[in-house]
């Protein structure tokens, strides 16, 4: 009974003893606390997030460490995401259609596999990635003639193709995306979502013909990244660039939609928007005639985005109660209870519960009910506050008497009544106070954590209180390989996380935290995942 | 210069000598009439898909064998498909929605990687995928402590969750269904879209309590997959059951739309809806507690289809100026070109054209135009024939002045003038009668393929004549392997394809065409790819 640790999809836990105790049933058990989380957010973090993520329903774990199962819950978030770049580039009528013509961001699909010779052409890229692949040696009981690696990245499987299809300049901009699967095999702290061993993202890769061009869509794509995080799951992130020592391998530099974890102090990666240069290009011949008939290299670009965001969403938001979902991602905005007693007429409220479901729905916004007679009306409450879901409704005799309903906030646990015939206008205004409500609490808490310092002392206690260090710079990446070095103890080495893109200005004189030299930027600095 | 082999996206051969005349620009060369086809399709079907499906820009091959690149011409294709089943089973709100209620169809994302233990736990299951699995044995310079196979297709990946999932009759059923890639070694004739040692697919899993649901189910994603075929990619196919020597390895029972390709007379499994009875349940112990308290194994089915069926399009659509798309399948529908002579007024016949595309896209036709100026109008025609572009209209001085354009079919090549006032009233009924066409002439083409045959020298004779073989048989396994042994000559093996679900009657004492046997069932027969 190896997976017979616990139950069925309210509950999942590691810990096999518990499986009898973990039914949820009101028939079967008479427990109905046990939709609850045994770690809390501020006291033991990690603990929490691994049992909130499983517990609402994200994920479950595999029998392969670093892989995990992501659950219709988590999914239905991501394909609203990649919705929401698809419609931003691709198919929207109304506001991309005419600037997408010029952009010519297209769809396509490269294989899984990439041989050696492909993989290793650009020097410093398989250096940075050489550790992490993944290699088939073997189909049914034959050994290939060669290993084939698993694609960590697709620059190695595409740019030979570019180099094909790109001869003159009016083949320029060539502009593709691809949904797919990548694999790195990374052995530190795998962890649902952040860093796992296989993960699903979407990779873009351009190619220009001026470097302007290529710079230019660097910040478009960067500023559609902010808008992923900031206006869909509620997550504030600074727009910045990447050290020399933490820029994409084999590329020219890379942009960052940089975010913060406070309970860990630890800064994440959201998503990078880098320009490759002509490092690439070279590397795989990818060469145009221009209009005088001179032969040049291209500009390239590449840029994604993956399932981290999902983890990030949780890590955020989530609270001792489960995951908290921004409403614009939520795939149920609202779940309406019948709260009936044993005398009250349930046939009623029920018929008003579904009346109030039809009517949302109506309105667009994703509601249902819950009309399970096998649970309480407690053990339903918990569940929906696991999973995270914005509103929750409640209809009971007296709010029937009234004609009202009760509505809960999932983020400020706030219960108000509602007028019936204001139902659809009030849910809507909530939904919206909710979404900003959960950004604005999230940023007052992430810009509480950032903390300005001048030197190594200062830098070195703030990292102490898990903050967020912003720091005068000289921009040397053996300054930062120092910094790592020194800083390297049990919590993990501090690295520079992204010099915004938005600067400060430098007084004159202002020397760097770390070398005493002259600054040259203002960065941030902090632990990552 | 390994991938300078011929003109950027306009072209792609397997010729390295070809490369200097295959430019096809009409500033760099003289010769326009490039775009075409070397092969013909009725002489030399092979080469000639091999050609059409890059010169269309569907793929290019890529430098594993057995693995292609699907470019966006291919891609947008794959996503309409994909988004027509998402919208049947999950989202339309019109017509599925109250249905879909009950299904519970949700889309999840199971890792890419199983333990062998796992793969191996169905015995028939592993025999039949063994000799096709990819094995990962190292990461970086680490030899993994055991290999990890790449998924062939995801059952024995999923069902250790529908284990633990699965307690009470109230978590049934449970429906599950991804989108991904999966991977099979094959080594016989990889071929693109058809036969590919990686493709995407969906994958639907399910469990049930009853067999009477699962059989149920299988039937109507079996519909779903023929309207598919059918009603969106116009290809002709039969509902059938497979044979015990066909099915799905583990499976209980393997139902199938059966697509034929005149050219080669070969079938084609179209998509497999199976249900896997209790094989599988009973491995994975995948029980419930029913409403007596009975602990009782579920009733599991598995469906999917692949782009495989971008392949089958090609095959049966295809002629010998390119690609033939389907209208409902076209992500290009229609496109716009102007015809200009020098002494023409260029901008007024550029700005009807601008026109035209926009009344078609305001009435929801996907139209574009071609204003490249560096193209003949003979060169444009040929690139938009072999791209399969369903109508092709042509704007020229004198149609201006008539006030009216001139539109071409792709599938009949018949011109005709459309007055302007008529415009997107005449071209929706267009796209609607070549849609109807292409399945029309397609299904003509198919049955005419169909031979009922009685006996041995029958039946040979017709599968020489590439037929499709209709026979009465008598169901046996073993017979069904000694017609493979008896006809596996140098044109390959023939074997049964399906057993249509819509059966003729079969007058008392019809004998079994292979064994002389009393037939039990009327059967399709043939090769196969």
């Amino acid at each position: 009974m190896k997976f017979r640790l616990c139950s069925p999809s309210y509950m999942a836990c590691k810990d096999a003893d518990s499986s009898v105790a973990a039914e949820g049933r009101k028939e079967e058990v008479e427990n109905e606390s046990i939709v609850s989380l045994s770690f809390r957010k501020d006291e033991n973090f990690g603990e929490w997030y691994s049992e909130v993520v499983v517990n609402g329903e994200m994920i479950e774990y595999y029998d392969i460490a670093g892989c995990y199962v992501m659950r219709p819950w988590a999914i239905s978030i991501w394909e609203t995401m990649k919705s929401f770049l698809v419609i931003a580039l691709l198919i929207s009528k109304d506001f991309f259609d005419a600037e997408i013509k010029k952009m010519k961001i297209k769809n396509c699909y490269f294989p899984l596999f990439v041989s050696a010779s492909d993989l290793q052409k650009e020097k410093d890229h398989i250096e940075g990635f050489a550790p992490e692949v993944a290699w088939v040696t073997r189909s049914g009981e034959s050994e290939l003639k060669l290993p084939i690696a698993i694609r960590p990245t697709s620059e190695t499987v595409m740019y030979p193709y570019f180099s094909k299809w790109i001869r003159g300049h009016r083949d320029l901009p060539l502009r593709l995306n691809q949904w797919c699967n990548v694999v790195r095999w990374e052995f530190s702290n795998p962890t649902p979502f952040i860093r796992s061993r296989e993960f699903l993202w979407q990779e873009g890769h351009t190619a220009f013909a001026t470097k302007e061009e290529a710079d230019t869509e660097v910040l478009d794509i960067l500023e559609l990244y902010r808008r992923i995080y900031e206006e869909f799951l509620a997550v504030p992130v600074i727009k910045g660039k990447k050290s020399e020592h933490e820029k994409f391998a084999g590329g020219l530099y890379t942009t960052t939609v940089e975010a913060f974890v406070p309970n860990t102090g630890c800064g994440v990666q959201g998503a990078t928007s880098n320009c490759l240069g002509q490092n690439f290009s070279r590397m795989f011949e990818i060469n145009f005639e221009n209009e005088k008939g001179e032969n040049v290299t291209v500009w390239q670009n590449s840029w994604a985005y993956t399932t981290r965001m999902l983890g990030l969403m949780v890590m955020v938001h989530g609270d001792d109660k489960g995951l908290v979902l921004p409403p614009k991602v939520a795939s149920l905005q609202a779940i309406v209870i019948p709260v009936s007693y044993q005398d009250a007429n349930t046939d009623i409220i029920f018929d008003a519960c579904a009346t109030t479901v039809k009517l949302l729905n109506e309105a667009g916004i994703h509601a249902d009910a819950d009309f399970r007679d096998n649970y309480s009306n407690g053990w339903k409450n918990s569940h929906w506050e696991m999973k995270g879901v914005p509103l929750r409704i409640e209809i009971g005799p007296e709010d029937l008497a009234n004609n009202r309903v009760a509505v809960i906030r999932r983020d400020s646990l706030a219960k108000i009544d509602i007028p019936m015939a204001d139902l659809v206008e009030k849910v809507k205004n909530m939904l919206h106070c909710i979404q900003q409500n959960l950004f604005d609490v999230a940023k007052q808490k992430r810009d509480s954590c950032i903390q300005v310092i001048h030197t190594w002392e200062e830098f070195v206690e703030a990292l102490t209180k898990k903050k967020m260090v912003f720091a005068p710079w000289c921009d040397e990446e053996a300054v930062e390989k120092d910094v790592i070095t020194r800083t390297n103890g049990s919590m993990g080495a501090a690295k520079s996380l992204c010099s915004p893109l938005d600067q400060p200005p430098i007084p004159k004189g202002t020397l760097c935290f770390a070398s005493g030299k002259p600054a040259k930027k203002w960065t941030y600095w902090g632990r990552t995942y």
